[in-house]
């Protein structure tokens, strides 16, 4: 049993972080060899950086913010803006995301915009996480997850959004919604993508515990669907993008709307409440401690 | 992963259509050395044959239709006569569905229903679809779907109205709500049935990408229950029906009730509303291309 | 296939009475060596006896009504209070749930609070049931099922509302809800809360059959979590507890709160409807009389 597996192996909590510490102080950025720099991302400066191939109609974002990937506000801002300009050009019909930062796909939620904030602040940080979801989740084009690293927590929402996900088969990567972990909470949206993948049970189990998983074990319940070596996650979405680009737009993009429509339509209508939720929770003081805590640990690792 | 089996392996539809336009060119009907004329349906234009066996309480319903079982608009009046029958009469408790043609159980809805006609005339075929599928997903008998063919589309839909399926075990054979292959779309209804079958997951993949799966990977997730060899479906079929009708009628048949009524209920609420929405999508000029070019496929094929 | 190991398989109904009508001629009650009286539950005729271990926040509750822990209204009710106590209690964090009993768990719903009662009476019965289910599966503890017996109908229920379910690796022991086979249905909550833990299709097939699994088909459709050997139930339930408590309370409770509240809350609002169903349902001519067929087969397998 892959659950019973994650509560005993090594992929929890201290062993996730040891790994992405250990990135940080790395903070290298591996360039893929096939990277064609593009005119509208080609400032290095960017937290994303996309190739568009016309000739396929296939888009690779590339997640290159050091050291981890961390959703912070400009990441998220960034990552929104050019996923709304590929929706919009009607010649590009696949979107494969990735990452450039050695052993982690995303970190997920960037802490930093979540401590020591004011509500007005971790308002605006909460709106466009929602915003990230509500592009990805009902995007029109074919959404490949390329996980070439860990991916904990938001990392692993951003996974979850995609239509497929490939993972690369390296036992010392995790993905999971950890969050209660971190003694926060996973909202409803996040709890629905789960549950529409993964089912109710595992759903309960992973939430409830925090659950990071391995690949092998993420494979077995269903929350990637495809292992392959690391140097091929990236040539295995390409050939699994053909596939998926082989139907008909309009019958899959009305058919995906009928899988996902309920599940979006639930967040757009609480919306506001939701962010309100999140404000009244993160900004706690009981939160905000935890939260101290955990950046004092996540520090003395890196130190 | 069946999945990506599927999305590999042959079974695709190029090989669904060679396997059903090799089964016209032969056209003959394969006789059931058990089979018993019954006088409401000894007539040899019929499109189904039952055979009702009182001493049993189990009707076998034969479907023998040339070449391929199509659901046309004169199949799916007569099928649903018959289930309407043997519904109304107490002495039968059970019913198997099965295919006297070789190969295929049924191919599905009839595309000559769909091509060319009136909205009207598509109005009426539609909710002879919707008719047939009321009637067998809140039957009161135990309903086992006895595959001995290939079973998309409509076909498939039928067997997953059933309680139970039985599918041979003959790699060639696949079955699968293929619909986005041929760019149209698979309505709210037949994705909640598969829904209640194999999943969210499962089913979002298998609608999105159209995926005929063979009868190994249909076991793996879900969409069948059993696989046998391809003499031994129907009197499995009959062994299967014993268990089931071990159990109380009317306790099985509350408890199917309430696994079953929401979705039915929600057909029957919108039922107008998805004749509509059906007859506006094929009547398009874009679909009605697609159907036409899919046809001339299947013509030269054939010649 | 799990499912169809159930039906051909030797735990049906009649192996499962043997089991049971065994156990009752022993009547014996298997006192654990850990076992540490506890002040308010002392009494030799408590159906329930709690070890709360205060320096762990884990109790354990053993379930000790001779032969087979039915669920008398009486046994419902020291149940539910002691639930309630350990609920109130800030220092319980965790509850583990088990029998003293050889063989069984809980053999379920105690028939003879359905037979020949009064239809107040079955209505009190009725509401106790309810409780009982209100409570675990909305308990803020953890709660961990130590299935070491069969546990069939009622006894299945208990299991599935714990956040985690441990069973005696012992194919003889067998755990379903198996009224359909009694005649009787389970109620939608019954019938939801299974659904929420094997999902929509194993929880169709599993109520309207009344399947009864062995263990390790049981671990295959995912109604119990992990199966070790009969004299480690126990003890691999306090280490999976320490694991559960490792999570911030007021995160997992959230969540668990996230993913169990629509179904708490839709009996929460159709109590008394639900009361009037069975308490009409059950006082049925013809439901009496199954029962009562029922109970003199029982006495005959005694005797």
């Amino acid at each position: 049993m892959a659950l019973r597996a994650a509560l005993r192996n090594k992929c929890g909590l201290s062993s996730l972080l040891s790994q992405l510490s250990s990135c940080s102080s790395h903070g290298g950025v591996r360039v893929s060899p096939a990277f064609i720099a593009q005119q509208r991302n080609n400032s290095s400066s960017s937290a994303v950086k996309v190739d568009f191939d016309q000739s396929t109609g296939v888009a690779v974002l590339h997640m290159q913010s050091p050291p981890v990937n961390s959703l912070s506000l400009d990441f998220l801002t960034e990552f929104c803006i050019n996923v709304e300009k590929l929706e919009m050009d009607k010649s590009c019909r696949g979107l494969i995301i990735t990452s450039s930062q050695p052993k982690v796909f995303s970190a997920g939620l960037d802490i930093m915009e979540m401590y020591g904030k004011s509500p007005e602040r971790c308002g605006v940080f909460w709106k466009a996480v929602q915003e990230m979801w509500l592009k990805m989740y009902s995007s029109n084009m074919v959404t490949i997850a390329a996980i070439n690293g860990s991916s904990p927590a938001g990392g692993c929402l951003m996974s979850l959004t995609c239509d497929y996900r490939i993972m690369a088969d390296n036992p010392r990567f995790s993905i999971g919604l950890n969050e209660t972990q971190l003694g926060i909470v996973a909202p409803f949206w996040f709890k629905d993508t789960l549950v529409n993948t993964v089912g109710h049970r595992h759903a309960e189990m992973a939430l409830e515990l925090g659950l990071l998983y391995n690949p092998s074990e993420a494979l077995k319940i269903g929350m990637v669907d495809q292992l392959v070596p690391e140097d091929q996650v990236l040539t295995t979405a390409a050939q699994t993008m053909k596939k998926w680009l082989a139907i008909p737009d309009h019958a899959r993009q009305i058919t995906k709307s009928m899988m996902r429509k309920p599940t979006v339509e639930k967040l757009r209508s609480e919306r506001e409440a939701d962010i309100n939720n999140f404000v009244s929770f993160i900004t706690k003081d009981s939160i905000q401690k935890s939260l101290r805590m955990y950046i004092e640990m996540l520090k003395k690792r890196k130190g």
